[in-house]
């Protein structure tokens, strides 16, 4: 059963050090991921969430930080959004979380006028979890190109449309 | 038949103006990817060909501009990426050139351990040339995302592996 009383919203610049930990945590990111998720998020808490491309949202507990996403517009697309990094702290997964956190990007992208977002994720056996949120989520496997990341590690696309 | 003193070469930043002139007489690319291969060119300009994330690599007769194309690896992949942009000046099409600049870029990719390029299109009408000219160059049909550059407009994903 979800926990009740969590709550999302935006984090300040201050949240910065415990959501970088909190991602550093989490076993499937690489160190090569977590770089990625600090270029986005010192973009976003520079900018703030009016001008930053990417948006991050968190889920909290007694103010305690238990996941993240982070979200943004495809640059050259009517209404594509992609779900750029999701992340629930390693001792806090599989209570819901992800799934409020990912509820709340999809209402996100559809109240900025989105119509179809976008997850990539991998295709090997490490994320088989991740490919299986994703689909009890509601999102559909659309492509995948074989080899993606690396030799025997596919990239997978999942999309949700809202219109 | 292709042109046989067509050179291809790194551009100078003072190629710029003379590049970006030919881009926007393209016209299948819009005000929007304009102004995306401006940036991009902006930080290839600014950063050099060794520091850049994305290369440059354009077609010359007589020092003249005709064509050029844009490649960067895919982040967070080992040996993947990505061929932004290819454009070939609107007089100069159909004459061999834009094979010549893929060629060129399947080249390099592969000489800095590249072992796949990932040309994303689009799947409207009037991209059908575009397309046929990946498949006549060997390329793959490997994705297509439905819808994403807006409705009715696919994302179509063409790939080509060197290993």
């Amino acid at each position: 059963m979800p926990a009740t009383n969590i709550e999302i919203d935006i984090p300040t610049p201050a949240d910065g050090e415990h959501l970088l930990r909190l991602a550093r945590g989490i076993s499937l990111f690489e160190a090569s991921d977590i770089e990625t998720i600090q270029e986005l998020w010192t973009e976003f808490a520079s900018k703030g969430d009016e001008s930053s491309w990417y948006h991050f949202i968190v889920s909290r507990l007694d103010g305690v930080i238990l996941g993240f996403a982070c979200y943004g517009q495809r640059p050259l697309t009517e209404g594509a959004y992609d779900l750029y990094w999701i992340g629930v702290g390693q001792n806090q997964q599989s209570r819901g979380i992800g799934k409020m956190l990912i509820g709340e990007v999809e209402k996100r992208v559809c109240s900025q006028g989105g119509r179809l977002l976008i997850a990539e994720t991998a295709g090997k056996e490490a994320f088989e979890p991740t490919r299986r949120f994703y689909l009890s989520a509601g999102y559909l496997l659309e492509a995948r190109i074989r080899d993606f990341y690396k030799l025997g590690d596919d990239l997978v696309i999942f999309t949700k449309r809202f219109s």
